[in-house]
């Protein structure tokens, strides 16, 4: 259940390879390499390229992925959201271009701003809900008059009436288990994508106990600086690669038993 | 008060700049140039960008305009939303790299998901409220437990504890001219970006009534396919500046007298 997010971060790499014209490509390679086999997921997070004018260096990544681990899906975190005519150039970009397996993106521009990536029926959405950063709450703990949060709206709507082809999937900060828990209720079989875990202070037992479902799986649990920079030397990868594992052994532990 | 949307679809294009590598640059450069005269802003639409690995072709666009028509500034309609330290990539990308003078991002998932485009204190950041396609009304028109719909608290915020430097407006669509008004209630200083003239459907005389501030301005209307496919031949750019002149003219007229 472990996803390693590529975010790359030039100033973070080893001396080695900062001077490579395309650092970012290596630097993402030498994770996927250290990593794919504790992963079900690789998230590569896009502002972390185009910040750097490196489009055609996350193109490379994910083909890699899908050429040597065609098993393990790549989400891709743009967390776009906009009108109709607007999301389906979003939807071609992720798609058609990138080639990602699933996308982030934002609920606030309601049901036709997300049917262009549902119109790609093989492909995966994933609908923020409840983010872990500070900000948060500001709308999203908001309480509507009918008692509901506006996070446990928007899980109702994704499990229910936005969700017409079983492709969707939410977006769950690893920083509030009773949240997540409140998500799983309102959603019990959709999967989970959980970010927070590692650099960001979420606790994996608490994550897996309030966000597995009842047939025991439904949860991404995405770690990335954590692992991307266990280590800053020439053995970048190998620390990476021990990060995941212990990661990955941690998630497992706190799994119950498969009925 | 009127802005020329640049959303470029090489299918509509006329035939003579279809087969040209840098057909985007092109037509948007010839629409920059036919429509300078009447408009407050650009706002290029990174989707039609990135769709097609034209972000080059992006950044020459938006160099040219500054370069030829310094006075105008350009918003770039890129809808992002993310925590900090990725939100940090984004507004780099914004303001470093396509060198935008503002840009437009979701509310969702609060004021720190913000605060990175805001270190640019010369910049704007115009943040999502109440959209003009028929899914805004999903999450933005939620009525909240203190009475307010959501899209009404988050003018509240944008017009309060948010707008810590008066960098902040709004994009308020034009297809619900009593909500415009609603939120310009709220917030009287607000610049307001108002897409949704034209293609959409929007009113000029109902937004410019619901929308302008007590001061006779603050509102910059977007219009986008009216004015760039208003003509299909080879004087394309002749017809979208007499479309963008008929509209800036409906919008002069719109307007009160200045007091």
């Amino acid at each position: 259940m472990l996803c390693v997010g590529l975010d790359p971060d030039p100033k973070r790499f080893p001396l080695h390879l900062r001077d490579q014209p395309d650092a970012i490509y290596q630097f993402c390679v030498a994770i996927v390499r250290a990593t794919a086999a504790e992963v079900c997921a690789f998230k590569p997070q896009i502002a972390y390229f185009s910040d750097w004018r490196a489009e055609d260096q996350l193109e490379a990544v994910i083909q890699y992925i899908h050429q040597h681990h065609p098993g393990i899906p790549v989400i891709l975190d743009a967390k776009r959201g906009d009108i109709g005519s607007t999301a389906e150039h979003y939807a071609r970009e992720a798609f058609e271009r990138y080639k990602a397996d699933a996308v982030t993106a934002s609920p606030y521009m309601g049901l036709d701003s997300l049917e262009p990536y549902l119109a790609y029926q093989d492909r995966g959405l994933i609908v923020l809900c409840r983010t872990s950063n500070p900000g948060g709450s500001d709308l999203q703990s908001l309480q509507l008059a009918t008692g509901e949060r506006l996070f446990e709206r928007v899980a109702a709507l994704a499990a229910g009436p936005w969700n017409t082809h079983g492709q969707l999937a939410l977006v769950v900060g690893a920083t509030f288990p009773n949240e997540l828990q409140r998500v799983r209720e309102i959603a019990p079989d959709l999967p989970l994508l959980v970010p927070g875990i590692g650099a960001q202070g979420g606790d994996v037992n608490a994550t897996v106990a309030a966000g597995i479902s009842a047939a025991g799986h439904g949860l991404i649990i995405s770690s990335s600086r954590a692992i991307l920079y266990a280590g800053a030397g020439e053995d970048f990868a190998e620390a990476a690669s021990r990060a995941a594992a212990q990661t990955a052994l941690e998630i497992r532990q706190a799994r119950p038993p498969i009925r």
